[in-house]
């Protein structure tokens, strides 16, 4: 079993991930959650890079994703699922579409063609978009920390360098790919309270094959 | 005009292209001359990271020298040669298709479809192709550095951690590539006197439209 977790930051994707993960648990489930970039020696150094210098070239910015993510299927997510460890990810292979794609503008079918390619054609069995507009999840990072918890401010100033047309750009793109694939996507309202989201993702979550040990 | 040097670590790439570099500034060209990967931030943290801890998955691999060639494209290479400068480099998309598809066996079509992504169709005016036996590389890098005259313990570390036969795939897939485009390909022995080397190159390279400025 293999869940993305998809959405803008701000929208509460890592506190969701966190709770899909306790309630696989409860469940019996080995479970292992993981988010991108990171989760490996190149994953995590590329996350410290990209957060912090980055590149303007939308080109590299893609291909260091896509190297994270290589790295990451490879050497521990394909490895997890043959265990029999289920898989929870805070953004996956739909986040370069809608970024590098919708976002920044480069070509759908190359950035889709080099996601297949990184991830050796591995694809969620779900994945969760929490639905939110980018106006309301700035202000819950300016608030809360996007939901975390914790204020970081180094989040919120990422998103802010982003002119909001692009935020909407990204929503708008996620949006796209859920209504192109329903049997894969679950959107869910991420503007409700976290408990009712995490409600939502687990009443589909439980449905499918594998979701409990027993 | 756009000059990529390729072969084998050891092969004599470097001085070759700065003595090439130096007969094009004397025939009154500017020359820019440059190195994969390298020549901005993001392509210095690359070659750090790769000389370094680096990875063991050849796709993550690729997926990073792509990413520092779609930089190094964009934002030195092409805007050099829209202001008439030569650029003379150290190592391009071929030494991908070499290195991460005859060397460690990626798919060689989908090696080139990354290459023609990252450099968005920008492909050289002429490769030399230092052409000699891994053997005689490996015992350049023992006694002179590659004929740099500095001797570099760690190049040559890094050339024995690979088994002679990954280096002589990757001679042979240079080779096979020369072969498949001899109009843009020059084999040179580079097993004979380096001042010999330079002349067969600028032999071939002065006949190239734009060789001087005159």
């Amino acid at each position: 079993m293999f869940i993305s977790i998809e959405g803008g930051d701000g929208t509460g994707k890592s506190t969701q991930a966190q709770m899909l993960k306790l309630r696989l648990e409860q469940a019996g489930r080995d479970v292992l959650a993981l988010r991108e970039p990171g989760g490996t020696p190149i994953g995590d150094e590329l996350r410290r890079w990209l957060k912090g210098p980055g590149t303007s070239n939308p080109w590299a910015e893609l291909f260091l994703f896509e190297a994270a993510r290589a790295e990451l299927v490879q050497e521990v997510i394909r490895p997890a699922l043959e265990r029999g460890t289920a898989v929870v990810i805070d953004r996956f292979a739909d986040s370069s579409t809608a970024y590098q794609g919708y976002g920044r503008g480069l070509p759908l079918v190359q950035v889709e063609a080099l996601n297949r390619t990184a991830t050796g054609g591995l694809v969620p069995d779900l994945t969760v978009l929490l639905d939110m507009p980018p106006g309301a999840a700035l202000a819950r990072l300016a608030e809360t920390g996007g939901g975390t918890g914790r204020v970081d401010p180094a989040a919120e100033r990422r998103f802010e360098e982003e002119p909001m047309a692009f935020h909407d750009r990204v929503m708008n793109g996620f949006r796209q790919l859920a209504a192109r694939e329903p049997g894969r996507w679950l959107v869910v309202d991420a503007t409700l309270p976290e408990a009712q989201i995490a409600d939502a993702i687990w009443e589909r979550v439980r449905g499918l094959p594998g979701a409990s040990a027993g």
